[in-house]
């Protein structure tokens, strides 16, 4: 399966590189968005070239997305196009993964409303004020939403969306069966 | 099962932080050793707190070794504990995973004489001096020891350390049904 991960600079490099190793481990395609295609950097100094510019993005080629933290979402998150892919994800059901920063993008995208959710303790009062229910948990999973706080939760963060994943592929054969 | 991280100062964060995160979400219980208990840093900044001192190690109590790269492996190789925990683990013939510059730990013990291996091309001189048989690959596997080049590699290398953990599960599982 695709996999989108949206960066901005200074990415927190755990949040990403965690779930992006982790996707290949599994045997999914990682694909990186950012403003332009070509190199950034995260703010631990690990560089990583972005595949794809967010303006090019068709979200419906890929069947999940990851919103890594840091200062990454702070630089992307008024950026109408990344507004629009957070969106499109979040309400086709498909899998969402944000950590620490990364529910930044969910909260200017205008989806977080009536949501539990968690992020970075510094986003607690934002989230709370666009309507989230906050709750302080290594991950909380809200339907096709999960989120997480930090990178020390990187490892309940991953199981998560992978588990997500793996029920689409369930849902996907089952379907193939039936229809045989 | 419990995974022992050798570490020393500038390790490399990545090839810590990713079999570290990842023995989590398998359900084991990685265990950091360093020359004391308490914080060092990666060479990206990235702080951990070891959990034990390499003199205080029981090699027994283990069941997987792991060694990241960086510079870490330099500022701890001539340690005698590293190089007799190291040596132990690998003729014990439990799971040793070497990463980039972690292969000079086990140059340092001694054990790498006729073992297909890989690491970081600034080590594979001083790898096939020490009668190493050098693979330009993203993981080189000979019998319980599985070594990798550099962070890039990190889902195979993690993924095929992971295999001979389960593999070990598994052998213990047969001889308990066997002995029923």
């Amino acid at each position: 399966m695709k996999i989108l991960f949206l960066l901005g600079e200074e990415f927190e490099d755990l949040e990403f590189f965690y779930p992006y190793y982790r996707a290949m481990e599994e045997g999914h395609t990682p694909v990186v968005a950012w403003k332009e295609k070509g190199r950034l950097t995260g703010k631990h100094g690990y560089p990583i070239d972005a595949d794809i510019a967010f303006r090019d993005v068709r979200p419906e080629e890929y069947d999940s997305l990851v919103i890594p933290g840091g200062k990454g979402p702070s630089h992307i998150r008024d950026d109408k196009n990344v507004k629009s892919i957070a969106k499109e994800f979040l309400e086709s059901r498909k899998p969402v993964g944000a950590i620490c920063h990364g529910p930044q993008i969910l909260i200017s995208a205008g989806v977080v409303k009536g949501k539990a959710m968690t992020s970075f303790i510094s986003v607690k009062d934002e989230l709370a004020g666009a309507g989230a229910n906050y709750e302080d948990k290594a991950v909380v999973i809200d339907e096709n939403l999960v989120t997480s706080r930090h990178p020390g939760d990187l490892p309940e963060f991953t199981n998560a969306l992978l588990i997500q994943l793996r029920n689409i592929g369930k849902s996907i054969n089952d379907s193939i069966e039936l229809s045989e």
